[in-house]
């Protein structure tokens, strides 16, 4: 029995009317994938994700992982499942050839990863974790240690594990202080603790490979004093198999809110000898790479909050469809389906306008980071890039936190029965609630938008966001019809808002950065409801063409519209609050004195 | 060591310059209710919950209440605790003097069961639902029921329960099939099955005081056919003790999200002869009666949104003070406290701005419930009902909805350590969820107030609102200076937003009850907005007379007309937007066929 279906036709009409799976399918190296292909890859993932995943969800979170003197044991039916992954060659769809991956563009890999996220969260976090790493490998390894580490990181016999954190440093990796101390073989002694590991220790794989973030001895102090090292479980024998066990130790798992069965592991480094590394790059050069593995591991997460909002959606949807309480407003007779309901509607449309906007957002900026790698124009690469910078904090931002608001709708909706732990929408929310912590919490999303991505260029981007936004503004104007019309008048404020906004910012912040900061998460929820609204728009239209051109399912291209306008009438419309809240209200975040709270 | 301490400033401060405690102590039966008398009660009512309830919170949510062989055993430390807050009186605080009680208004017992909220939600649920019945049996009991049962619920010896849920009758009670009989002697034989029954069984004291809503044969069906029943877990003996084992049992409780301390039972009546039960009023006059206890329940789970948001709030701001992360943008070297960083003084103000609000509104209320009850004069007795009336869904919605957001809040001040079950924070965000679910979710209350509060009386009431609010607008266009200049422009919009969805209700709401109900709940929060900021505004007003005055103490004052600010430029400037999604996005919400879900 599984409770979850992969929305493939959604998945399918925004690849290919939204996110351009004929133009990436176009680049160097995705010529494979076809329409024809992808569907039956993410028909076949789908399936895998509802018969193999999801069943393992709900026993996965009241069992959770064990750790048990030193090692993890994680529950029923995850190493059979990871097994049926690895086997399936499920790790490997976005990878190299080269490393015995399947090529395929990021854009295919993207509906799939939302696929499993959907499905068993907590199972998904470890290939999200190897993912990172493999992507810092690639583009920063040297050719000994990729040949060592990928095809087995790619394969996913061995899994990756990401070691940042550490008690006194979450958000500040400065204060880092986990030690690496260089050996006369070119290798290094590491040794320090580290907390909040995903899949830190497991019995999934044979081999466990950490990222880890140290100082080198004499390093500057800072953020740019970190190296990078690899640090794996066991060390690798020269014909690539595992050898001794490293000093490295799991010396306890987290109890936590939610993703019970994903092992968050307290890592210690270098008990005895010190743990063997190995440096990824140059000594001190540490943060460029571990902003590499970050941002794939933030694109990733954004995904989680569509995922769970989807499996929430679906729940809820199986509950309104069948509840009878109540009569219809409408005057039918006996208690009606809760669905009829308008409040019920409301959560409902709430919830699916928002996973809508979600699912074509991250699958466009996916669209554009096949592009970044791929174009063979490096201005149209440079273009697409800076593009997909401005989007990786909005996705991951805006995408947990409206998967923390529909898991909570999820649960509404439900009423009483959603609070009980046995009908499944309760972990929903509980696993949905980390997704906008870990990997940079929202505001550390916000601070790099407002900071990194808008200010230290001057807006350049968003500007040039803002102008795309507004050649779809200009072909709404061209649509006939109410929805087109009140689908234009919110999404002009919108873009109006956020102009506003990025004008604002890019003026104040190198006078009064707080003012900015003290924006920035209002900025972000502002962007990601502006791009998630334009996305909608995009959508509204292409469906239009589709019914026009009598092309497609009409009543999914109607709903599409319908909804799109939901999206601007209950979504876009909040928009000029939040600039007002930006650039009026910064002064009253600030003023208190900290001994009035 | 408690992590609580009770806002008695702010308490003191609502009491006196916002809710007219002077007022109220002139009250027929008040007098007593001076503002030595009251500041004295509230610290004693502090200390209790800091040191009593306020350490059971976390250990009553790790251990839960246990259920065997029907039987159900609350957590270490709870039976003692409760009976210490008999012995203290404070069950008896708001209760009539004729019965034990200590005649106080609800003005006064309004802090005080927020404090226990705030202490212990899971604990104050058993005096909140004994509270319920005492309400309903003082206004439908009759003298005998009055004199056995009120005496000993008031003290808190006995404890009362509510139930009104099963399994196909949730927020649709006119689907209720309990069944009671009539007896030769006067009693009924009760029969049925009741779920989610609060304290339904525990071992905190000797009897149990079951409200029960059953039907009689031939009643009518609906709601209208609804009887309302006193069911005794043990039958009362002549001389009040407590006599023979009733025939109802405790099948078993549930397994929740939170409030594991708080037993939720499934309860079955009449498994053998049929459990003996007493009618209260008239058969099929229940639906009334159960409205005066569900009124009472409601104005108090709108304080758990309140009290928990409180905890929430001390929570993460003690966190934010010690936690060092990131240097200070404006310059500061070194780690800082994370209360330095604009985001993380974004989510306090947000969440002390909201509590403040919430807790000006509900006091404001209670002293209207006072009044409303013990006024001389007829016509002002009516007046202030229907305000109480009016603001019931408010406060129950609105600070529910409110409490889930800054519990929510205070994890993400947290960061990943919030995630940590350990940490405690997590705990406010699962407890909190329920509060917006049980005495009618979020949406039974705003159809209450659209409804019943709004719609049936024309509008009334609401305009009467409305008319106030302007008068403190006026005030406030009275005042000098930039703060209050900010506060009366978003208030006036907010006013503006209210008045224009009271009279689109009212006009539509005959013809397309659907339209109106696609807005409740965005129509429940802009009036939880609007009279939020109002109380906010009022606030203001009363500080800065204060601050003219040389009077109280300055930085308070100050404190108080910032944080109004806030509220108006982050909270009031969303009003224009519900107004928007209110009126003009009714159609699509409900444009969408069931089958494109």
């Amino acid at each position: 029995m599984s409770d979850y279906t992969a929305p493939l036709e959604d998945m399918m009409f925004v690849l290919q009317d939204l996110a351009g799976l004929d133009t990436v399918a176009k680049l160097p190296g995705c010529e494979e994938a076809t329409p024809e292909v992808v569907r039956q890859i993410l028909e076949e993932c789908g399936r895998f994700s509802s018969e193999v995943l999801a069943p393992l969800n709900h026993s996965g979170d009241k069992e959770g992982s064990i750790w048990r003197a030193g090692e993890v044991t994680t529950p029923s039916g995850f190493r059979e499942a990871y097994r049926q992954f690895v086997e399936g060659g499920w790790n490997s769809l976005q990878f190299p050839s080269a490393y015995g991956g399947q090529d395929l563009p990021k854009l295919v890999a993207t509906p799939a990863m939302e696929m499993w996220q959907s499905a068993n969260l907590s199972f998904s976090l470890c290939p999200l974790l190897s993912t990172g790493a493999v992507e810092a490998l690639l583009i920063a390894g040297s050719e000994a240690q990729k040949r060592t580490y990928l095809p087995k990181l790619v394969s996913g016999a061995w899994t990756g594990s990401m070691n940042l954190t550490e008690p006194q440093a979450g958000s500040d990796l400065a204060l880092i202080k986990t030690r690496a101390e260089r050996q006369a073989d070119g290798s290094y002694r590491v040794r320090g603790q580290k907390i909040f590991i995903t899949y830190g220790e497991h019995d999934l794989a044979e081999n466990i490979v950490h990222m880890v973030l140290a100082r080198t001895p004499g390093a500057p102090e800072g953020v740019h004093g970190l190296s990078f090292f690899i640090v794996p479980k066991f060390l690798v024998n020269a014909d690539g198999s595992c050898g001794a066990r490293n000093d490295l130790a799991c010396a306890s798992i987290e109890h936590k809110l939610g993703i019970h069965a994903s092992p968050t592991a307290v890592m210690v480094y270098g008990e005895r000898e010190g743990a063997s590394g190995y440096l990824v790059g140059e000594e001190n050069a540490g943060l460029a790479i571990m902003f590499i593995m970050m941002n794939a591991a933030r694109f990733a997460v954004g995904l989680q909050g569509l995922g769970v909002a989807e499996r929430a959606y679906q729940k809820a949807l199986a509950y309104a469809k069948e509840r009878l309480q109540s009569r219809d407003l409408s005057g039918a007779p006996g208690p009606a389906p809760i669905i009829r309901h308008p409040d019920v509607r409301r959560l409902l449309m709430g919830m699916k306008a928002r996973i809508e906007a979600m699912r074509a957002l991250a699958c466009v900026t996916a669209a554009s980071m096949d592009i970044a790698r791929r174009h063979p124009d490096e201005a149209e690469r440079a273009r697409q890039q800076a593009f997909v910078d401005f989007l990786i904090p909005v996705v991951k931002g805006w995408c947990t936190e409206c998967g923390v608001e529909v898991a909570s709708a999820g649960i509404q909706v439900h009423g009483g029965t959603g609070f009980i732990e046995e009908t499944g929408a309760a972990q929903y929310y509980r696993d949905a609630r980390i997704t906008t912590i870990y990997e940079g919490t929202t505001a550390i999303q916000a601070n790099d938008l407002v900071g990194r991505k808008l200010a230290r260029e001057g807006g350049a981007t968003a500007r040039a966001v803002a102008g795309m936004m507004r050649a779809t503004e200009a072909e709404l104007a061209k649509q006939a019809g109410e929805d087109f019309a009140a689908i234009r008048a919110r999404f002009a404020e919108g873009i109006e808002a956020f102009s506003a906004c990025v004008e604002w910012i890019d003026r104040i912040y190198a006078a009064d950065a707080k003012a900015a900061h003290a924006g920035s998460v209002p900025f972000l929820e502002l962007a990601g409801i502006v791009c998630g609204g334009w996305q909608m728009a995009r959508a509204a239209l292409a469906a239009q063409r589709r019914l026009e051109a009598g092309d497609g399912e009409s009543g999914f291209c109607r709903a599409k519209i319908t909804t799109a306008r939901f999206f601007a009438e209950h979504l876009l419309g909040r928009t000029p609050a939040l600039r007002a809240a930006i650039v009026e209200g910064a002064g009253s975040v600030m003023a208190l004195g900290e001994d009035r709270f």
